[in-house]
């Protein structure tokens, strides 16, 4: 496989359109701000790999079929819903449909300008009768103002005078192909979820309001156009309950070109009516109009200007992973930035995959970048996550426990997770959202929102914890049956992340009910209730197989039989397709990091000689059937002195989308994969770690790559980091003096650069392997490529 | 609750008419004979609890829905139906339709005969009109000619003469009422499952013959008449696809009587032919009306003479028991008695209950009542099983498995169960079934089964244990990721029922290769296989806690918290329906004996003295959610020398249709629970235990039963011990003599009877208890059933 894209630092673009692979290209092209997401779709609609429009938390309910019932099953799951589609604009040339699948596409090109925040596509066409004409359009989905896309759609004739007819459309219920399998990856597909609630067109405007069938959610969409055209045209609209269309005819000579510009407003609402929905998108086109697509232009240019200026990382020496990792940050910023107190869903706004659901890879692997990066974004996330804490008290209380059970997977806050040993069983969410809010506040300082948000999680959180475990006739404190991160296990005793997560979380709710009496007496919290936090946390066990030396992933996992890797053949992954559940689960066989994330997240946990032999031990048992796990690899390989090694986990992260490592991308970008790319460089090369009150860095570089530079917001100060494989260079640009810890060491960061030297890594025991055939592909061999 | 039956040692009585309990006495009235099953519902068809006529192995396929699909999940489920009604006989009494709703019911009596192997209904009754009538109608499904049920009807006014129209019917895909509550042990109802092929009429005979719709299985069901009635009468019959009528009409005077006899003959086929199917049953009719009623009448009588004469049990100063143990045996056998290489359902033919489905409890618990009782209809229940091996060893392959993976539930075989963590995973059924195997074999020296049967199923059971476990470093054999008998615990390691279970079946495979090594290497076992067999059995890992000093029903088990019993109020038990999986697994609560069961199968296994400590100690977690329970509970609370708890427990098992305390009598009978009254006596006072070559007994009484007494049949002889508190007595009855072990001390019983003093028995622990409000009911202080 040769890297589709072209190799550039700043754009990612395509030059041949290859049908087989264009519901992948529509995924990796796709435009959002947060709020609305479309895949990258060609104008035209057709041909199509999968059709996506999509607006955050707009989403269908469908009930949940189990074979056998049980208590606590949840009965409804919801569905993200392809929303009324607006990026269509059909073109006839003299009579002849534009499709690129007759005819003769002379050139194709479609590039994401990822300074520009656009997707440009220019292509010559040669119709089946022999006209030829050039094509340009320019997608905008705008970061400034949530509520719009606007379209720039040119066309001109090359050879001989052509008559163009442009439909352009709003379609609501478009018909979506099927999954080709039962894979649970793929989003059930929902037919017609949309009932018409009113239908309006007039001169180059059409509307459309709809309703969801079962949820109850009230959409619009609206279109409006300014055209331009040397010559007579026509102009006629018309809409239907599912369908507007805004037609525009006219002729051209060589040398005249059509041009319109289309704007599509999209609004959403659980309570608000039907008219003031329709006023709302109304009002959203007119300010579109206002500002006309040159201020389009501008203002997102300028809104990724800053960005870039807090977030950009460079890379030296591999130039596809420097590209990989400005997409992946441009993807987060589009999934992230504006998404205002909605969720961030494991695929953004980019494909149905997952149903739409978001679940711990948000906060455990998003939320670092935009702490680091956009701390209000990640602020507007953790606030999501706090206005669900109704629907997750109740979940807890039917569950038998106390404080809240954040769901599994979910759109609205409610649990849609439809099998309970991977789903409800994983509460080491809880503790992953309550990391995130110590990490936020930490990176911020931000008072109010420890007041208002972070309270409040902390403590339902901690009640969680402390009503789900228990302590054994030795004192030591137990949390039973659960699910760690590695689904290739579940429903085991003291899983080592899961009580080290807990551990955190009890222990920080208990600084904050300290720190925050008022408000942790609001919530009812006494100094007894505290105390009992920390006593569970001071007493956690941790369970430790002496005889190998290694921490077991949950109790009694170094027992389990070995996985037989040797009769396993390489078409038999990912495992989870080919063999049941209950095999994987009693066998030492790891689909992500698991034990291995623990060391990261709760290092202090480990002696370094630990880490050590726990890193070579998982290695050889992880097979990597999820995208989230390279990352952790990376961070850890690079931590215990692998750094080819983490190199490749690197880039297998950076380039999961870009080269369809996943073989799904086809359903949407895997968010937290891409999130990757900045954590196995920021964490893993950098060494960046939380310890309260301060960063600490413990850089590493390997030859290979000869600088590394990052920047992180932190407590007010932007801060630029800069690791060459001998020597850290620590700059403040901006903010007040920080004190920051490299290697153990700590120093005051004022404003003069800060350069310090990089001790080597000195692994002591001989390189790890993984399971054969599941080494990460060395992205600069690409020739072993084959071998999948 | 007062006990609904009267007490009378050989019949269940009823004298009024409860019909808010007319399901309950459906299944208790249930007659069957193994092949066809018609529960209790009055003759006129309404009002009815649940309509219900079955053909053993006659079912319906039906897809099994997944919120999240997994790999290996079944994809289809089966559900036994509701066949062609047969049992209908309504009367129109001067115009007016008998419905004992309406009108005065002035006298009702229902017996079913344990002796007589009939059901007879007996009524007088007043028309809303005034017209008074006296019926009587009398059921059998014959035990000699399997596919027969006969009917005697007969009708007669008391004061006036009366025109009596008599409708007899075959009805086909009858309406059934819907479960009132989403109860994973209710069956799905499936509608009108049978497609109509055929439907004759002619004189009195009526025949239909249909084939479900899915699974596409033909049954034909024919009708035919002996009329007596002094006076005119008009016959007339017809049929349409899924009815067919002979209607009766006459006047008669008081003293005159019009008397039906209604034959039905049944059959069903996957492989026949409609019309071989239709002579089927045309010819079953005719050798009916050649035996005639008082032909039928006399052969049951014989075959229950013959079947009493091997198997009653006689016991004193409990009359309620007394009844209920002859009412169990009398289920058992019209279960499995002429099942003839078909399942034996975990509620036999009496309801859909289960979906009809046949569990590990048929080899565990009804087995070992037909091994020492009717021995070949052991045999044909194990043929049975022998006959999927097919099914069996596909599910193996498909989980990565080797040797036979026999389903946790089934009709045809293939597996039904759609929740893996209580089905699939609960491997121990593979064991149950070679327990079963060499129960069988040892009792009656079988060869020919052992060579033809045996060999096989021993051998590919043991394959799987061999496959499904491994060596840990100290060389110990471990099963991992498995679910014991208690399905509040699930998918743990090492639990120790399974292993020891596991144990016994290797070392019987091994021990019979070496027995038949022709048939064994016909199956290609070597001698390395062999020796693979029983070095695993050897090194069986078998986890005991030293410091509480009782062996934890699995690995950590008893480290897990305790349930917390005391805010655990009575409304929510079965504690399933009010807890979620999650919380039951991780907790020390037990839903049915588990290790407890361990103890009585694996005897050896245990001293004692861990004997008395773990009854004690998991008698305290456990809460009988499972009408499983009770017997286990009752064998070793015997054996440790807690005869009163023995005998409540005893009460409980053998009152649990009788009494309903289950309070799903309705959807059929607990056949495990009945053949558990015979076992808590049997192997419970009785004492009985298998050590290979003789029957062990270690009988014990209280002094609250004055007597037991009790026969088995053991390798060609026929054995009757009597218990008295202070001796036994044992009595060969014909065959061979027998060595027998009393207490420890073997004697060789050949013509004399040999009486033996019992040993007190003086348990070292404070008595055990329950948990609270989950005593065991004192069935002799009815005042107590006020508590539920």
């Amino acid at each position: 496989m040769n890297p589709p894209y072209e190799v550039d630092p700043w754009h990612i673009r395509e030059t041949e359109l290859d049908l087989g692979r264009l519901a992948q290209t529509e995924s990796v092209f796709a435009l959002s701000n947060g709020h609305i997401g479309v895949r990258g779709n060609l104008d035209e609609g057709e041909p199509s790999g999968l059709p996506g429009s999509y607006l955050n938390s707009l989403y269908e309910q469908r009930p949940l079929p189990y074979a056998e019932a049980g208590y606590g099953y949840p009965e409804s799951g919801e569905t993200v819903i392809n929303v009324t589609n607006g990026k269509i604009i059909r073109l006839l040339v003299d009579d002849e449909p534009l499709d690129v699948r007759f005819g003769d596409l002379e050139s194709h090109e479609r590039v994401l300008d990822m300074r520009a925040g656009t997707l440009e596509r220019t292509m010559r066409w040669r119709s089946p009768a022999g006209a030829r004409i050039r094509l340009c359009s320019t997608r905008i989905v705008s970061l400034t103002q949530r509520a719009i896309m606007a379209i720039k759609y040119e066309v001109e004739p090359l050879d001989e005078e052509v008559q163009f007819v442009v439909q352009s459309e709003l379609v609501a219920n478009e018909p979506l192909p099927g999954p080709r399998r039962p894979d649970p990856r793929v989003a059930a597909v929902l037919d017609a979820p949309l009932a018409s609630e009113e239908h309006f067109a007039n001169d180059d405007r059409v509307l459309l309001v709809h309703q969801t069938r079962v949820s109850g959610l009230r959409m619009a969409a609206a279109m409006s156009h300014e055209i331009e055209s040397p010559n007579k045209r026509l102009v006629d609209s018309e809409a239907q309950e599912d369908v507007g269309r805004v037609t525009v005819a006219t002729r051209l000579k060589p040398g005249e070109k059509l041009s319109i510009v289309k704007y599509v407003a999209y609004g959403w609402s659980s309570h608000r009516s039907r008219s003031a929905l329709h006023d709302q998108v109304a009002a959203a086109l007119a300010g579109a109009e206002l500002t006309g697509w040159d201020g389009f232009v501008e203002e997102q240019a300028a809104y990724l200007r800053d960005f870039w200026e807090g977030v950009d990382v460079e890379v030296d020496g591999d130039p596809e992973v420097q590209q990989a990792v400005r997409f992946a940050l441009f993807h987060i910023l589009q999934a992230g930035a504006r998404a205002e107190r909605r969720m961030i869903p494991a695929k953004g706004l980019t494909g149905p995959g997952y149903d739409g659901h978001t679940f711990w890879d948000t906060e455990t692997f998003v939320l670092p970048v935009l702490t680091y990066s956009v701390p209000d974004a990640a602020a507007d996330a953790l606030r999501w996550r706090h206005s669900t804490i109704p629907q997750a008290l109740d979940r807890a209380a039917q569950l038998n426990l106390p404080g809240t059970c954040f769901p599994w997977r979910t759109i609205s806050g409610r649990e849609c997770s439809g099998y309970w040993p991977a789903g409800t069983a994983a509460f080491h969410i809880n503790a992953d959202i309550a990391e995130a809010v110590g990490r936020y506040i930490d990176a911020t300082q931000d008072e109010e929102f420890a007041r208002e948000i972070g309270v409040e999680l902390l403590v339902h959180t901690a009640r969680l914890w402390r009503g789900i475990g228990h302590h054994d006739l030795n004192g030591a404190f137990r949390i039973h049956g659960v699910t760690g991160p590695d689904e290739y296990s579940a429903v085991a005793d003291n899983n080592v992340y899961t009580n080290l997560m807990a551990q955190a979380n009890l222990r920080e709710a208990a600084d904050v009910a300290l720190a925050m009496p008022e408000e942790a007496s609001r919530l009812g919290v006494t100094a007894e209730e505290a105390a009992s936090w920390r006593d569970a946390a001071d007493k956690m066990l941790v369970p430790y197989d002496e005889r190998l030396g290694v921490h077991p992933q949950s109790a009694g996992f170094t027992d389990h039989a070995p996985w037989d890797f040797l009769n396993t053949p390489p078409r038999n992954y990912p495992l989870l397709l080919h063999y049941p559940y209950f095999d994987l689960y009693r066998k030492q066989v790891i689909k992500q990091a698991d034990l291995v994330l623990a060391m990261q997240l709760c290092g202090n946990a480990f002696t370094a000689e630990q880490k050590e032999r726990n890193f070579s031990y998982y290695e050889a048992l992880t097979v990597r059937d999820s995208s989230l796990s390279a990352q952790t690899q990376a961070v850890m390989a690079a931590e215990v002195g692998y750094l080819e090694l983490a190199h490749d986990y690197l880039a297998e992260t950076a380039l999961m989308d870009l080269r369809d490592l996943a073989h799904d991308t086809a359903n949407g970008l895997h968010l937290a994969s891409l999130a990757g790319a900045w954590n196995a460089l920021v964490s893993g090369f950098g060494g960046l770690r939380r310890d309260h009150g301060a960063l600490c860095f413990a850089p590493r570089l390997p030859e290979t790559l000869g600088r590394l530079s990052f920047r992180l917001r932190y407590r007010g100060s932007l801060l630029c980091v800069t690791v060459h494989p001998r020597q850290a260079t620590y700059s403040l640009r901006g903010g007040p003096p920080l004190r920051i810890i490299h290697h153990g060491e700590e120093h005051l960061l004022e404003k003069a650069d800060i350069t310090l030297p990089i001790p080597r890594a000195q692994p002591t025991l001989p390189p790890p392997h993984q399971p054969p055939g599941r080494a990460p592909r060395r992205h600069h061999e690409p020739e072993q490529d084959q071998a999948r």
